[in-house]
């Protein structure tokens, strides 16, 4: 296949940017500030990396006009650098080819509706009365249950299980090993052993949704576990039984959501994290990396918890306080009025 | 299929419930106090939900009698709701039916037993001399190494790995993605380098246990890892190697335990907890969501130590104090000690 | 097959340990010290474990000179126990046969090159263009993407996922359920909405790796996800998207590292740590369990940050306080200015 390339003159008029620089400069590829050779283009996006800006070998820059004196190259001016460059990069992506139709080692169940632009990949199991429509892909190795629809231009890749009655709306990616409708953790004590709720409900993916690889989100209880539309979550995130998450929350990798709780749109939830069951998040609420949510959130800002490393004496020293602490504020306390009262 | 139907009378009669309102209410199903319609029965067990009850319209509440005067609709009158619940919403699961036998697609080891009232669905592998009792189910993708037994009505979903030698008791259930088995994390230093300590153990669950999904059990270095009866895993758990876990304990999901420590009975552990190795955590111990547990804990009561979210601004402020907290403590006692010398 | 014996001379030998007791004595198996029986060899590392030492019944204990007094069976003296035992539990290790050769339901993609020592095991599915070395390994239900390349000797258990592109060494084990090269996280935001940044780069995973079960590794955005020869991770990691890890680094379970963070060799990192993006480890840097790591760490040693568990209602009284602690810390400086001023 041969290498794209483009003029830089080309980009800008896709970016609608401002060019700065020579504008038949040839482009033929993308790549990092600091890795970046003659004829690739770059971008500055976080501030983390002005240092490399200046010393880049890039043959052009994507950046905001205020940092263009520190940039050695060619540049195109735009509002965000990111999204610019991520349209640019689209342009030098692998043509992610497929042949639709039904590999032969795949085992198609009952009543199937497989939409013949669609393509299901070898070995693939797919149950009865399911529905894929047009262009959707099925990797190796995916499981579909019972009566499960995918919509048009959904994405599986290998080893993904979908229980039985999910549903993926359209443009949905889903990564590896993902499984998603299993049984919410539900169970009532009774005469000292568990004895187990039955999980009646679905899971409902809305469109333009990513999930990561080795996610995992429960089925419903009673009632259904919802993703809205263009929600992202990255890689090894639990989500529990009935929680219900908004259009265009995105969620990093690691983080675990307990039983039905419901989080607002727009959040941005980092890695680590974890949300107790039955709480509400409110809309536009972000939630730095490693925090614990144990108490719902009504308003939108910025939240965190984390306990950041020390040096490892220091940190002995520090944690024995802790566990100190209510002891030393009466002490101050004490201290405050035994002062009050000597003071005149 | 028909939908199931049932008088309130009958319902009444399975539980040993107190009836309040007409017997003859017809019910078809079951939700929860938000979405419940008419002809629906939902509970009351988590007072969160109290707000729900006032405003449901489901045609009957489970509940404690307590609770009795805020709900609008029939009432049965029950100790343990939830439980309760369970019975109830298990005449409502559809009929979980399968088909014995092996799918022409799955691959069978020399020397295996399979029951002939056990069903091998499509494209699982089974290695040599497994036993699979009756009415034992293997899901698509599953992969059964050598000499791997289980018993009796245990179920394993899609896409499970179960390593050689693993042992799977009665009516266990495993969710999707799951491995056992896998090695311990062993390796000893030498000469800058890790050199693999051989991981010559098994995997030992007992009856009754449920396993969810993408969790990851390691085999014992020496001697075995062990759950006991009746434990329950949420998903996304990680046990490494000769862990043990007594009967009855019930772990959510995202928790880590590590390598040989052993937990007792009836403990009830939270999400995202860690645990470290080699540590001993008594019977009926709770530990609450998020905790990390470096010791081990010899009696039974609830532990925690995760740290709540703030508003980013306050826990900036919050968490440079916590660096300085064994200096903190060290003026305050300088503090007493000179009122003290000043106080006549 | 026949049980391995050797002699306690034997042994001796192959570890150049010096021999305390009988060097007759028979060995026919390895255990811990506190199950091994009559025959059994086992081992002291963990000083936890001394009291085990005295009551054991094992034949013969690998263990240091100065342990020997508390040591009730034949001994052999070593420098490093836990890497001495290794080399014997090798010698009783089931041997690992298998047949070279495709399984008739593995499917090969067009163009592979694959090593008649290589064993591609049932349901594997291998894409185009794919180099698999001598005695390579794939269990079944493995995902090969494209373009992948595998070096000698290594092995890969059941439903690994390998997207396109990916470079695996030689001698690396990947456990199962692993997903290595999906998409990273990263996503513009663009009018309430967030969009896709192709991911570009590559994973590239260096000789003698040994990766757990249900890990996930993220290929790099532009340039490559590295982890250098000798890396150990545990199961259920992340590793984000450009991540470099550099030789001999151990990492614990359930530790997820973010994107573009660099770590140094023969680190080792606890489990359930959260490390952010955009950061650099040094050489040599140990991480406590359930650490929060949200700066670069320019200097080698021990670092911390986990917050002990203590009984619920020390833990309820300690952390209200947590969040007043700056306000805490500013009396305890208005009360020293207080008394700096009323002592003469």
């Amino acid at each position: 296949m041969a290498q794209p390339r483009f003029l830089l003159k080309e980009l800008a008029e896709l970016l609608k940017a401002q060019l700065h620089g020579d504008p038949d400069s040839v482009i033929t590829g993308v790549m990092t500030l600091q890795d970046a050779q003659l004829g690739q283009i770059s971008f500055l996006d976080n501030l983390h990396y002005l240092k490399q800006l200046r010393q880049t070998r890039a043959s052009a820059v994507i950046l905001q006009a205020e940092h263009l004196p520190q940039c050695p190259a060619h540049a195109l001016l735009v509002k965000n650098p990111y999204y610019s460059f991520a349209l640019v990069a689209r342009l030098f992506e692998q043509p992610d080819e497929f042949i639709p139709g039904i590999h032969p080692t795949a085992v198609i169940g009952n009543n199937c509706e497989i939409h013949p632009e669609a393509c299901v990949d070898a070995c693939a199991v797919i149950h009865s009365n399911v529905i894929l429509k047009e262009r959707v892909r099925i990797g190796p190795h995916c499981m579909i249950g019972e009566r499960v629809v995918i919509g048009a231009d959904s994405r599986l890749y290998a080893n993904v299980t979908l229980y039985t009655d999910t549903q993926i709306g359209e443009r949905v990616t889903i990564h590896g090993g993902t499984v998603i409708g299993s049984d919410g953790f539900g169970f009532a004590q009774h005469q000292g052993a568990w004895y187990k709720i039955p999980q009646l409900g679905r899971v409902l993916i809305g469109n333009d949704v990513e999930i990561g690889a080795n996610v995992t989100i429960d089925r419903g209880s009673l009632g259904d576990t919802v993703l809205a539309e263009g929600v992202k979550l990255d890689n090894q995130i639990q989500i529990g039984h009935n929680v219900q998450i908004d259009a265009h929350t995105i969620i990093a990798g690691c983080t675990g959501i307990a039983g039905s709780t419901r989080i607002g749109k727009n959040c941005r939830i980092g890695g680590g994290v974890c949300i107790n069951g039955h709480l509400e998040i409110a809309d536009a609420v972000s939630i730095t990396g490693m925090s614990g949510v144990s108490r719902s959130i009504r308003r939108s800002g910025v939240y965190a918890s984390s306990v950041p490393v020390q040096p490892y004496s220091q940190w002995r020293r520090n944690t024995v306080r802790l566990r100190q602490l209510d002891d030393m504020a009466r002490r101050v306390k004490k201290i405050e009025q035994k002062q009050e009262e000597n003071i005149p």
